[in-house]
């Protein structure tokens, strides 16, 4: 049985990534959750015990160690169908997507740090920032039209669907404003049953770190916070 | 036959890894070298016009675009043997080792930009890069350690080595140190026959780009410039 390692569930968007492909998959583990202890050298130090990076996520399968979102995905792909799409051309295009998302996307994800509980209006989001959110328009257009939907590289949903889950929570979280089909996207993975298991546990969670909690502050101004106490 | 477009080779790091993948395996492949206009945004639109990021590298195979570094490596992976080693153990710690360089070592990439061609004394490293250098020498040991070298996943140089090709470059422009068995795996690297194809092109460029340019001279003091005029 895999283990994975995860933080957070209301923090965590690299967490959500392999486990929302495993439990959207179907594929069983068993996880693994470390809550955040307040600064990031002592999240290091904690989760140095399970995972050679001081990062989750982190999958263990008997003695293999998988330290990466995307290795997980891979990992798991070589041992059941579904990871990725059948079609050459669509998978090529889905590793493209989520290997952008990997090593990309940077104002989104540091001004608009996940927390799936909060409601946050940004005032005036910046150049970088505007120009992120619209290279996810584009590629989730690009992804829809090209394979036909309803998910990203086509009928079924993948590990390039896995990859966006957080920009779902994101895009809810601080109300940002897409086109009509990629909002439709957005609803469409925010319904889906293992998002919706994950968002429940996430604001039943009564942890709260502090450095994610600034990084939610300084986005906006606070409107909501929908988190248990 | 697959046609690369890559960016100056003294400058692109993110370039080198696939072109130094399939030149070190032998695959054929057409390179397209458009070099750096001067300016993010005018490079943005320019390399626009071949890939959906405006980034490099990019693969083109007949009608699919290939617009990302690993996913070029993984769509090569599925007709060609060696991109990553045969060996499923080996093969997930080479996917997790590349994917890792892919997301991460921040301060390395921002304060060690490649550039082929010079020679820098970093003064005072701080202290995110030192612990990328140190991460980047503990990785490299737990490889050569765990499958008996003398490549970081093995017998045979694969995606994982090509990942981290330029962080040779680095180590030689910037004159950082490593452990002594991390050492002599640069060397291997900078001895590689594609390595030395790459560097001596590098060298050979007269085109100079002013923000990667500037980015050298911000990491220390400049001691050597061994490029064409």
């Amino acid at each position: 049985m895999y283990e994975l390692y995860i933080a957070n569930k209301n923090y965590s968007s690299w967490s959500l990534r392999p486990w929302v492909l495993l439990r959207g998959l179907g594929i069983p583990f068993d996880e693994k959750l470390v809550p955040f202890l307040g600064g990031v050298g002592a999240n290091w130090d904690a989760f140095r015990t399970f995972s050679p990076t001081g990062k989750v996520p982190c999958l263990r399968d008997s003695d293999t160690v998988v330290w990466d979102s995307l290795a997980i995905a891979e990992y798991v792909a070589e041992a059941h169908a579904g990871v990725w799409p059948a079609d050459r051309v669509a998978r090529a295009w889905a590793r493209c997507a989520a290997a952008e998302m990997h090593s990309g996307f940077m104002a989104l994800r540091s001004v608009c740090t996940m927390n799936c509980g909060v409601r946050v209006r940004v005032e005036a989001p910046d150049a970088a920032l505007r120009k992120d959110i619209a290279r996810v328009g584009e590629l989730w257009n690009d992804g829809l039209d090209r394979f036909g939907g309803p998910f990203l590289a086509g009928a079924a949903f993948s590990a390039v669907d896995a990859f966006y889950a957080p920009v779902a929570f994101r895009i809810q979280s601080y109300g940002l404003r897409l086109d009509e089909a990629s909002q439709a996207y957005v609803q469409r993975l925010l319904d889906l049953p293992a998002m919706r298991e994950w968002y429940a546990a996430a604001l039943a969670e009564t942890w709260r770190d502090p450095e994610h909690e600034d990084e939610a502050h300084r986005a906006g101004t606070w409107l909501q916070d929908l988190r248990a106490s």
